[in-house]
């Protein structure tokens, strides 16, 4: 399975000062250049997946005591030679080790390119090598678990099994073509259609569970909104508070000061709190706030709308804003949030998603938290497939899947040839391929490994 | 060997993300507990250090898909039962993993915790147990190469051969007490006051490389003084870009705008710039520069005096700032740099440690170069040991030894009785195997492994 020349290495450790760093090496030459600066024992001598107990030499000086794994094709992560060594946590170790392995032929290995290798040498789908990247850059369990899920190869499984089908009707359909002056049939058009009827709802189902997917995997985008002094920054304020907030590690992620993460039942919430909306506004600036608040307004899954109880007399008519935000963004999942209940009495009944609380003495918050979950939940209910889709990049492929499918059912409906439904059903093919690495090219491959992190 | 009841464990790794993370586990119930956890081969049914491909559970759910390693005790860091689990190198990840091993009994390991067990199960001594902490911060070959030759157990036995010396001596002395009324003398006073003298010697000479093993250790302290615009700064900068410029990780490190660190031949130089010196100076904020140069002048083991070429017009002559620090700060090694040699032509002979250079134009900088490393080498020189003490606990437990080994060769040759000279050679015992650890007490071992990072 060794597929390539080369020997890779890298530092798989994150950066910084710990108590060890481990440094991976894959390829031909990798028990050879290890045997070559170990100085332990005899690495053509030991059996695979064992641990070994020496020193890192370059020529006469030890560059650090180690221990090293060995682990040897093909039961390993890229499908080669595989050897990993732990070394004392110092950043300069690891550079002087890595350079060891270098100064003896290893290359210096690419982001992502061991779990690359691991694709290439057919270990692991497309779809298991995004998983990866997916998983290192988990923050939540509900992330993780999708990461897993996909980790395992669900992914290739569901998709490849429609493959199969659509390759079977595709075989006999170009039977046809062969006999094509005899006008026979060997695909039954009924079958056909059922089954490309089948395809399309598989996809349209794995379609939406992307929304469920996407939304677990970047985060439920929960805007603040109401009028100056409803409350709005003493909300967000007391469920930061209420629960582990957390930095994003990804990479070029720009947050303003009014956007905070919290974590709710392993589910990563982003909450952001906008500027206050008012109905007679002509200072400019302000309009430029509130113009920034109806575009976030339009990217949020949750809306909460914090209503100061003195601003209103029964809950049944509330106000204005109310009504436009029911109105303009029926996308979103709205909550009123009744606001500084313990300040004055109220009699009124409590309608659909509103919760009476206030913010500063922090009466009710779990109750609107409870929304926040039972928003998730009703999401999860929409997925009907057993996997749940959430790289932007599959569902860009399974759209196109769909569409060609789509096309095929309309040929097959008005009994279009077979070459002509046959071309629809090869381009969904190439796009459900997309997914899993059947098909690919270099740019592909590139942009995703590229967003690996060094040693993996 | 197991001493300790409970099983401890952390994360290993630096902090981020990366690739990997490594979660190591020692103890008594540390199979046990991964047994639990680990879903993949039964562990009890595993030879030691061998490499196991599973995943780690929590109840039903799957938290990662791992590699764990498994050593058995006592062929490990720690003599204990040991298992290292290499996760996604998610932060979130290696948390939820380490979490599982808690929750299964396991208990979060204290800073240095896996080394200090490896000191108190007798694996290694205490002086090798600080070399990992160094080892750990090393950031320069020369630094690594003193921690490596501490860790390999050196220091150890060079103290252990004094103490067996002395102990040897000392069962005779005591011998004498047991017959304390009839004169005798088992212990040749002569032999005897040879071995104070041999040992006394040696004490001496391991703590003269203390000098030399401080300085490459903490890093060589050159400071640049010099008039205002003789070209200190220029200077500096210069230094900084030839080689590569290293931000030192040691937590706490307070540093001005004017100190730069560089490496040249595997040494840390830590470059410090001053304030320009004057001669008729009443202005107080500049007083007060001066007072600061002064002072980082005495902490100095090198002093740059850069002289502008166009401030003389013959070397032997050169300036009043030259005489002074020639003679107040005798301690340093003075290297005068007489700078600006391409804007004026020179005609006088050149004296000892002195480079004609440009700092702008980078003419003559590798002399000076020369000159740090000469420098070094001479320190390295007045070392007599095969090893080189770095330590400052160390320098202080050797100089007390020293002091009571002096005291015993007094009592010894002013005929003192046998527990006068025992009393002191056993103050001289106690503070030599406070350095290996023979004594020893939590006072100590707390200071030492707080020290250490969480999961070594």
């Amino acid at each position: 399975m060794q597929l390539h020349e080369d020997t890779i290495a890298a530092i798989s450790t994150p950066h910084g000062v710990g108590a060890i760093h481990v440094i991976r090496m894959s390829g031909k030459e990798a028990i050879a250049i290890a045997n070559t600066c170990f100085n332990g024992v005899d690495l053509y001598r030991v059996q695979t997946h064992t641990i070994h107990y020496g020193h890192i030499m370059q020529h006469d000086e030890i560059i650090d005591e180690v221990m090293l794994s060995i682990m040897l094709a093909p039961r390993t992560y890229t499908r080669e030679d595989t050897v990993e060594i732990s070394t004392h946590g110092a950043p300069y170790i690891a550079e002087r080790v890595l350079q060891v392995l270098l100064d003896l032929g290893a290359r210096q290995a690419r982001a992502g390119e061991f779990t690359q290798r691991a694709f290439l040498n057919g270990r692991i789908d497309l779809s298991q090598a995004e998983a990866v990247a997916d998983m290192i850059a988990s923050e939540t369990q509900a992330q993780a678990q999708l990461s897993l899920q996909a980790l395992k190869g669900d992914i290739f499984v569901d998709l490849q099994n429609l493959r199969t089908q659509l390759l079977d009707f595709i075989s006999l359909l170009e039977l046809e073509l062969d006999f094509s002056e005899e006008y026979v049939e060997f695909a039954n058009r009924s079958q056909l259609s059922n089954l490309l009827q089948a395809v399309s709802t598989h996809l349209s189902e794995l379609l939406v569970s992307f929304q469920y997917g996407n939304a677990v995997k970047q985060g439920i985008n929960v805007v603040i909104v109401g009028k100056p002094n409803a409350g709005k920054s003493t909300l967000l304020n007391t469920l930061v508070q209420d629960e582990r907030a957390i930095v994003s590690a990804a990479p070029g992620t720009t947050r303003d000061t009014i956007e905070e993460n919290i974590i709710i039942d392993g589910v990563l919430f982003r909450l952001i709190d906008t500027a206050g909306l008012r109905h007679d506004v002509d200072n400019e600036i302000e309009q430029i706030g509130i113009k920034r608040t109806f575009f976030k307004m339009q990217q949020a899954h949750i809306i909460i709308h914090v209503i100061d109880i003195h601003d209103i007399d029964t809950a049944s008519k509330l106000d204005d804003l109310h009504r436009l935000i029911n109105k303009e963004y029926k996308e979103a999942y709205i909550i009123t949030a009744i606001n500084k209940i313990d300040e004055k009495a109220f009699a009124f009944p409590i309608l659909k998603n509103t919760v009476l609380l206030s913010a500063k003495n922090k009466i009710n918050i779990d109750e609107l938290k409870g929304l926040f979950s039972n928003y998730v939940s009703k999401q999860k209910q929409n997925v009907n497939t057993h996997i749940v889709i959430h790289n932007i990049r599959h569902k860009e492929s399974l759209s196109k899947a769909l569409e060609a499918i789509k096309n095929a059912s309309e040929a097959l409906s008005q009994n279009k040839t077979a070459d002509m439904i046959t071309s629809d059903i090869r381009i969904a093919l190439y796009h459900i391929g997309e997914v899993t690495g059947v098909v690919t090219n270099d740019e592909i491959l590139g942009n995703i490994f590229s967003k690996f992190c060094i040693g993996k």
